[in-house]
């Protein structure tokens, strides 16, 4: 994705042009801090959905959220890695390989400018996003799954579900070389995969107790802190910039900086677009602005303009993250008539914002990108039915060995207590 | 503000040189680095404002919050950029001309090295200054306006009262043409542009319900949530070293890299400086160390360091922050005796702090910038006078048609309930 | 810790160097963006304490962290950086000079290419370290400590004790010439320096007032806000790319910034693991995942590393940090049975996981550093002796002179209502 036309103007005068040794600490630079960016969305997760569970359930919330992040880093180092760039590395030990030495092969007497970056600082990049992956999923099944299939669900998710899906397209696959797939930053590699995982998870796990009652009546179980939810939104927010931004994956050339910069202004202003969109629907809808739906219709805009975040204009931008707002509106609801229990409204956010994002790039991509609904088509559909089938297996072996739900007093009484052992607030009096 | 006397050392050596191409990286991503940091200052203006409104309240400033960048985001792309800067770039369609094109125009293969930067980090930059200036007005008038009336005064405020205060002096106008005023960073044109608003807004919006007693009586409404003041804080200080450091403009060359550092530390020992005056100073007075105040007075010291964070020794710096920190201590139960309700004190952090720090910029300017007392005065004066005049007109405007305030049963019922619909803490019992 | 045979392949093509003056950018912004992570550590100590101590003392302790950095930042610039570094600018007014002037010295007309780095960004990177020190110190002595004495003890411990810690090993001396002490990023520096404080002034001050009851009964006093917590440990998580990763103290060659890509890959692989090896031990040892546990874990494992993040491989990098994580398992009931009242698990976290950490370069450090177990435990020893007597000294003198405990009955009502005159949560309904 670098502009290497752009490196004629930068040539005109010997003195402007980037070294080679500048680009590479300009490229790793880039890795560093948007993956720094990016791993600081996993504290934005924690937060969203702290901030949207009960309060009984709250301190299993947070201990999913930071031990998914470390499988996540394990997983990817052992074998996640190598399955996802399977041709990356000379070094690389192959599918089944033990991993992390794809990168570790680099020391430090051995790193060369031949990589154009440091491949620890890409390896970095690459991780922080298989643990967003993971991040979706946890929202959705929340206040009815018990740690340890959990985590289970995660491990497998981030060593083998996540990183097949990467290899067809980022890992040159299939997707990339017959269909010229475009996802630039993982409107579908990322966000609807872990959509897919949490929407087979919610049905298989099912709804949490009386959430649904008879005559399609619906309880809200509304969140316990939505301070903590915004905060987790602008987190999400800030670190996009980081997602986003850093997958031009090449800042040292004045065009390439110049994308960055460009993308920068776009996740932006997507984000601007959904929150706008949901105000004003809610507002002219309900006769409220539901705050809950503002925060989910920026997270939907930025999820809707990741799949194409540079070649759009910043009107076509806005647009397409005030249509992903739009879409969370009315799926929310749709997914409630369906009885499918969505806790943090991942599915609306991350899934379907992220095919819509994923099929409008067949307008906004460049004519000589080779990207056509079509192809765009083709790797939203496959995507679905590998990640839903191998989530499938997982979450059923999960439920018919050791079982994902706690008993129903445990449900009833909150994970908390006896899942983590720790209470999220025990000075405050419950209302309920 | 580069520094082009620093060039000439640079020089000694070829080798030694930054490059066209190297430096136009260089600024770029000093923008991008600074304009995620400012743009974090967001999620800093809503944990503060969330933690120091009461319970009731607390979800409808997180929807304001949120709500307010993204309106300031699409104002500032429709029209706002282009008032400030109306003669920036040749492209730039004029005053009323439909935004955005000014840097929309500059397009991948149109990127050249005379900017020096990308224009598309620029814009970013400077649209995150203009969010900032509607969170000050957000804190003030909190708990009593309506969403719908303070969401249509933030878009007035971001798409034309804020960019004309900047055009006067970033852009090149008459304060920075004739008067050689001096305000790096927007001591002035952010942070009292924000004050006045809000100072106009609480006058005639009134403060509220039950606030103010016969007999000059204060009763006091308690913040709900110190820890989320405290992190805001926390966020708005980290923010602030992109809000000031970035308004170097430049780190293309070993002074102007130089220069940010020093800034860096200016920013950071001014904020010092306003904590520890605070701190001693509520502890001598009330025999209690305030920590609303200590938070309130490291705002006072970024904000009274904000005018001029590079000229100042690390000494100056800590007393000009300090001084900040004695103005908030006292000006906060000054406002309280003139009955205008501050909730979160963003009147005497931003405007009077500001005006503070525009005025000393007259001691600590280089002797050959052409910084005047006068000068300063006038550029405080006019931003007064523009910015009052023209908030009264749209909140008159307000008030008299669709209303600024809910019934008095709402307001006293808290606004949430009815405004946004979602409670900020559900599951908890209140005491009141 | 350079890496000068890197720069053999980057000069192969003239091109491909990178010249004094891009180098010197490089340096300096490596600096800025590290300081700004780390001073962004502060906030994380804040949020954690916060969430560990109980609702009735949560306002002094936001006070005691905003505080703490703020002292820290005015005695670092007085004093400390010239204790730590006496012999590092010629400017330097030594050892009892009045500080500040090294970096001051270096006006924007005076910055040259020879230091490498602007010598500000340094100080500021340098200065949010010594802060680092004091919030390791807040968290153990939380909960029974009045504010004046504590802020005495942070002015003389970041004034003083810290500074020459420092400058036996960054600072050129003792250890550092003599024994080939190795601390990285300061896992004995700074983490057992505030380790060894926090120690003397638990048993000095002694535990909380009914927190060991009769027959070595242990009461639990639950932390109030799990989220904020978790909130706080991600902080840190992100802060410590920032504290390791620009401990490399350059990054203007091919050779540094592939060092620092691999110091963040190790951070945060060690943090990890950490984290997971507290999950697996908990809910073997317990049947429980316990979420403080995991938090710590994940502290324990980045405080190992601190001492040496680059040159272990991967796979050990996990094994310090989970080996981290299992000390923390064992050693926090330890101190209970010893009843040393350590409120937020500071010294095992920060002490005894920084002693592993420290002990452990032995095994991981390049055969030809000169690093020796024998050494390692001499640096280790050393802080200990010094730390120990002169944090002893301080803490008596406060203890017999001004007092450093509440009574019992402002203890038990809670130090915010006296203290800070503030409360945390006054909406709320309290359990008890």
């Amino acid at each position: 994705m670098s502009q290497p036309a752009l490196a004629a103007p930068a040539a005109e005068a010997a003195s402007d042009a980037v070294g080679g040794g500048t680009a590479y600490i300009f490229n790793t630079l880039l890795f560093l801090i948007g993956g720094f960016l990016v791993m600081w969305m996993a504290a934005g997760f924690a937060m969203l959905e702290a901030g949207l569970v009960r309060a009984k359930n709250t301190s299993t919330q947070c201990l999913k959220n930071i031990g998914l992040y470390s499988i996540a880093g394990l997983m990817f180092w052992v074998i996640g890695y190598n399955i996802a760039y399977p041709n990356f590395a000379e070094n690389s030990l192959g599918l089944f390989g033990i991993g992390g030495t794809t990168y570790g092969m680099q020391g430090v007497g051995e790193a060369d400018l031949e990589t154009g970056y440091s491949v620890a600082s890409d390896w970095f990049f690459q991780m922080v996003f298989c643990a967003t992956t993971a991040s979706i999923v946890s929202g959705t099944v929340a206040e009815r799954i018990k740690i340890v299939p959990f985590f289970i669900f995660v491990t497998v998710l981030t060593a083998v579900i996540y990183p097949v899906v990467v290899s067809w397209e980022w890992g040159g696959g299939y997707l990339d070389s017959v269909h010229d797939f475009s996802d630039f930053a993982g409107s579908t590699l990322v966000h609807s995969t872990g959509g897919w995982a949490a929407l087979v998870g919610a049905l298989i796990i099912g709804p949490r107790l009386g959430r649904y009652g008879p005559n399609g009546q619906v309880n809200v179980f509304p969140g316990t802190n939505i301070p903590l939810a915004t905060l987790g939104t602008f987190i999400l927010w800030l670190g996009w910039f980081g997602f986003n931004g850093a997958s031009q994956l090449a800042m040292g050339t004045v065009g390439d900086v110049s994308d960055v910069s460009k993308i920068f202004v776009n996740t932006n202003m997507a984000a601007c677009g959904g929150v706008v969109a949901t105000i004003i629907l809610t507002q002219l809808r309900y006769k409220k602005a539901d705050v809950t739906m503002a925060l989910n219709g920026a997270l939907a805009g930025l999820v809707a303009i990741t799949a194409e975040p540079l070649a759009p204009s910043v009107g076509q931008s806005i647009l397409i993250g005030a249509i992903g707002g739009v879409i969370v509106v009315f799926t929310v609801p749709l997914l409630d008539r369906l009885k499918i229990d969505d806790v943090v409204g991942a599915i609306p956010v991350h899934l379907f914002a992220g095919i819509w994002g994923t099929l409008v790039v067949a307008l906004t991509a460049a004519p000589d990108s080779g990207v056509t609904f079509l192809g765009q088509l083709v790797g939203v559909l496959l995507t679905m039915v590998w990640v839903c089938a191998a989530s499938a297996v997982v979450w059923l072996a999960l439920k018919y060995t050791i079982g994902v739900r706690p008993s129903e007093e445990i449900e009833i009484a909150g994970l908390d207590v006896h899942e983590t052992g720790v209470e999220a607030y025990p000075d405050f009096a419950r209302t309920g």
